[in-house]
């Protein structure tokens, strides 16, 4: 794999592992990661400890598991990230836009090239709550049996982290134009229009019906820049400021 | 996964483990190869039980471990098969043709549409010998991080069997299906928007600078559809009916 995309684009692809019961897992994990190029792990909430029988799973990918870092919520695991794609098995109930794991790899790498992107994965038993789901931008399903659909959680890395490094030699190297708002900012501004439809009586925090998941669906779709960031929180802010009118004019 | 080629292949490939030392990566492949929809495994002098720690690991694919049929010798596992493949990080010393496992997916599932094909993973420890991989016509190499190559055999077996799946139909994944808004009622809403811009005192008519071209990309990216049209509307329908505030306020 000589592409000059290559080292980059796996060195800020991060794997966020949500909850996660079993240590031989994590240990799985790390060394599914470390032998396709990956190294950026990071844990939320692990509901066991990173023991001897991770390291032992993990193999020759102790550095990994090392270097993982613990957070208690995803926001902070996600918020230097461009883009958040969760691996699910769920799809017919959401509105995100999915992939397989041959469809999104070319973009991932591509966005990877000078930003980081996080795949995440849900626990071992209850997967991905729909509250975490709304945080990710993208669903990545990966194909399976349909009669047994239960992927193990260090196969599903081994799989995705596969198709990134198998797509790296087809993948072109062409930088993205523009440049991406942090998943924080982006969240940063979404709740301040939370604040603003509030304001205006449009959201009625008493009955909010589905209006902020599907304006979250609406701005993932979109892929924010910075710049459009900025100018979204130019029109939150004039709003605001808003001139004061005669009743009824 | 509507390919009439698809329950036939993939019930024609066989996996074939030679002398596996650990029961639990037995029942790793078990659930590697069922979640993929393969079930035909065959153990060659497998150097451990299939014992409750097989059983664990395989978890709801226990099914392929009872079926698994146990061999003296690697000609018998081969024997009704048309094609051995065998899965190594050999390659250079080797005359075999070598592809990658996306490279030989497509002629395995044609083959397995109505023969058998087998393939051969060897020893966690020592791999395959050259008289075992003389037994096998190809030689399919799993692209990894030249630094360190050791993937587990559980992994390995994922994903082979994830890229048969995956190649069985270029399976389009079902995109949930929402009405895109027509010309007419996009431009409606912009236009919509830029008044309230103005009224708001964000945008200023005579100095416009690039506010509404980039506004306009920024919805060209999302695709906006009917529904999200309508909630635009009643968020700027909103915020021009926002009521007064004392100045200052």
């Amino acid at each position: 794999m000589n592409s000059p995309i290559a080292p980059n684009s796996l060195r800020n692809v991060r794997i966020v592992l949500l909850e996660t019961s079993h240590p031989g897992n994590i240990g799985a994990v790390a060394r599914a990661m470390k032998v396709m190029g990956l190294s950026d792990l990071h844990l939320v909430n692990p509901k066991c400890d990173v023991n001897d029988e991770a390291r032992a799973r993990a193999s020759g990918a102790v550095d990994v598991l090392d270097n993982a870092q613990i957070h208690t919520t995803l926001e902070t695991a996600l918020a230097d990230t461009v883009l958040a794609a969760a691996s699910t098995s769920r799809r017919r109930d959401l509105p995100h836009p999915a992939y397989t794991p041959r469809q999104a790899a070319p973009e991932i790498l591509q966005l990877a090239a000078q930003d980081r992107v996080a795949i995440v994965f849900g626990s071992e038993t209850f997967g991905l709550s729909n509250e975490q789901l709304m945080k990710c931008r993208w669903l990545i399903n990966i194909p399976t049996n349909p009669d047994y659909a239960s992927l193990n959680l260090g196969a599903a890395v081994q799989v995705m982290a596969y198709e990134l490094r198998s797509s790296l030699a087809d993948t072109p190297l062409e930088l993205p134009e523009f440049e991406l708002a942090p998943h924080a900012a982006v969240e940063s501004m979404l709740t301040e229009m939370e604040h603003m439809l509030i304001e205006i009586g449009f959201l009625d925090p008493q009955h909010p019906k589905r209006l902020m998941p599907r304006l979250r669906r609406f701005f993932a779709k979109a892929g924010l820049e910075k710049e459009e960031v900025a100018i979204w929180r130019g029109i939150l802010g004039a709003t605001k400021k808003r001139p004061n009118r005669a009743p009824g004019a």
